[in-house]
């Protein structure tokens, strides 16, 4: 029986080796905790910092029993963790946070935008489509233009796709393996945003300034911190993110994508029940960083204070860029993070730079 | 055969599981590096973030052959490696950094202050003492209350004990276990003050500002960073950095301990080759910190910037004060560390904390 809060030399178990369990692993070593990865990945970037890894399939029962039995809190770095293991788990009596219902709601496009709506919280249009037919009554429903996604998996912007209602709509749900989808209307948006926000186990709320994000192909490329916006914006993101954290009964960092419209208004696009990329820039630009106010959250400590203590531009490396390490760090302005991925895949994340300056009215 | 600067994803050796150890690896990590440690203890604070760790002693020749075969480069975090370890590193033909020259020179107390005298910089009068007949002399010369420290050995107050000219010198050199020793006049210092500083493999010297320094039972209890002081003081701590490094042609971190006389003169008390506990407030306070630039300046990368961001006021967590973590996370302007150390024994040091206010003239 888990009793918090966990003091330190607790061990904390994540599910997931890649950077962000890395960064994860290195927050909690920052508050004397040990850390236990479990991974199927051999030689992952968070094996390399963390006390121990066990490396095994996300829902082998074997692999899923050692790691609650060394660890005094499980969570995870990514959001698509099998429903088997989080099953698994909790029949272990692990404590497991953030709880499985963020998890379970956040894994389903559908699910999710349907739970966002009920709270009271704007997304953009969507439908249902599991057939033709369905397809056919969202162009009628939601226009002439929707953007397709399988309900689940994916990220980066794999598992979607345009569609117009003049395309073969037979070949459209083809293109994404006939798989149960979403089809969403275009947001009409006139900047992407996000905010982090964290929910410790006391019920204690910290969010962190809005920012604006930057996509390529799907991907992020940059972050601008904090951003430029009226009060009325700032309050807007602060009671989405509040909603959402007492909604889920959430414990832990919530990273939540959000599109500002060209009314100025905030809907959601996403969001993701653990650190997120939109929240590197954190780790120089604020008084606490998403991932020690992650572990602090799941280990029931105190929150830590989250004011921006730089303006930061986060840019990620992909794939090759990252080669332009001896550039970046000749920076003096450039604080350089590199994940230890063994191979430069293009667009994949290799690492990110935060780019400093002077907060406006510091 | 080295070649540097090292990519991302090259192994950094480090001798020393501790703390140091601990901090070196984390920051490695962030720039992509994997760290393999070398330590005689099982189960260290290094140990639980880094990729590898071989439990050997520091003078066993497989252990350092592993280390060797592994490692790009190969650091410490401690400079009392045994003479045979670094002599074996040698005959590998491994890239140690810093040299062993340095090394050689801060493990001898006599020979360290000689090599500062020679480099032009000042120190409190020292003599050599290998016998009564020396205890005397050095009354004679220096003053009737004495410092006497063994010329190896000890830290944190251990090694050393006061010796007034009415002692008995055999039972003052028996109390040190009769070693050869180096007697100390007394520092008539106002403050104790520390600077780190750093030098590249290209020679780029980059220096910390100024720290002040408050020692309880021979224990760094407190740093208070930047000190305030005159730019006289600031240029001198500067010139005396900056000769040190060059004369020790130094690769790395150094921290270089003083004292301001009551005439506002510096002296060097002793200098460290690493790392260093008067450097702990860096971590949150300036703008690259002295873990990184340690690894920035073995790796052969471009220094990073140095300048304070914060006032911080570290404070060390010794034996159970550690114990208060629940308090001190719960303070907004403290940001906590902690070793992971299992046994909280009396004056030892299990974490610090930085406790950050607005920089004068920010």
């Amino acid at each position: 029986m888990t009793v918090f809060p966990l003091p330190p030399g607790s061990t904390i178990g994540i599910l997931g080796g890649g950077q962000l369990g890395r960064m994860l692993a290195m927050a909690a070593a920052r508050l004397g905790f040990d850390t236990a990865i479990l991974t199927p990945e051999a030689d992952s970037p968070a094996a390399r910092v963390a006390a121990r890894v066990i490396v095994a399939d996300y829902a082998d029962p074997a692999a899923l029993r050692t790691l609650a039995g060394i660890s005094q809190v499980i969570t995870f770095e990514f959001e698509n963790v099998p429903a088997a293991a989080a099953a698994e788990l909790q029949r272990l009596g692990a404590e497991v946070a953030p709880a499985t219902r963020a998890l379970a709601v956040s894994q389903d496009r559908l699910e999710e935008k349907s739970f966002l709506n009920a709270a009271g919280i704007g997304t953009v249009g969507f439908a249902a489509v599991d057939s033709e037919a369905d397809l056919l009554a969202a162009f009628q429903r939601l226009g002439p233009s929707l953007l397709l996604k399988t309900r689940r998996g994916g990220y980066d912007g794999k598992g979607q796709s345009w569609v117009r209602r003049s395309d073969d709509p037979a070949a459209a749900l083809a293109s994404l393996g006939n798989l149960p989808c979403i089809a969403e209307a275009p947001a009409d948006f006139r900047r992407e945003m996000a905010v982090i926000a964290a929910r410790g186990r006391d019920g204690e709320i910290a969010l962190y300034p809005l920012t604006e994000s930057h996509h390529e192909n799907g991907i992020l490329r940059r972050t601008s911190a904090p951003a430029k916006g009226s009060p009325r914006l700032f309050a807007e993101a602060e009671k989405i993110a509040t909603t959402l954290l007492i909604a889920l009964e959430y414990v832990g960092v919530l990273g939540v994508e959000l599109f500002e419209d060209d009314d100025g208004r905030l809907l959601v696009n996403e969001f993701a029940p653990r650190v997120h990329n939109t929240g590197h820039w954190t780790l120089d630009g604020c008084e606490v960083d998403q991932f020690e106010q992650h572990i602090r959250a799941v280990s029931g400590w105190p929150l830590g204070p989250t004011a921006a203590i730089h303006h930061v531009e986060m840019t990620n490396l992909l794939g090759e860029e990252a080669g332009a390490w001896e550039k970046l760090a000749r920076e003096p302005e450039t604080r350089v993070w590199l994940y230890g991925k063994r191979q430069a895949l293009a667009g994949r994340k290799m690492g990110h730079v935060n780019r400093l300056s002077r907060l406006d009215g510091a």
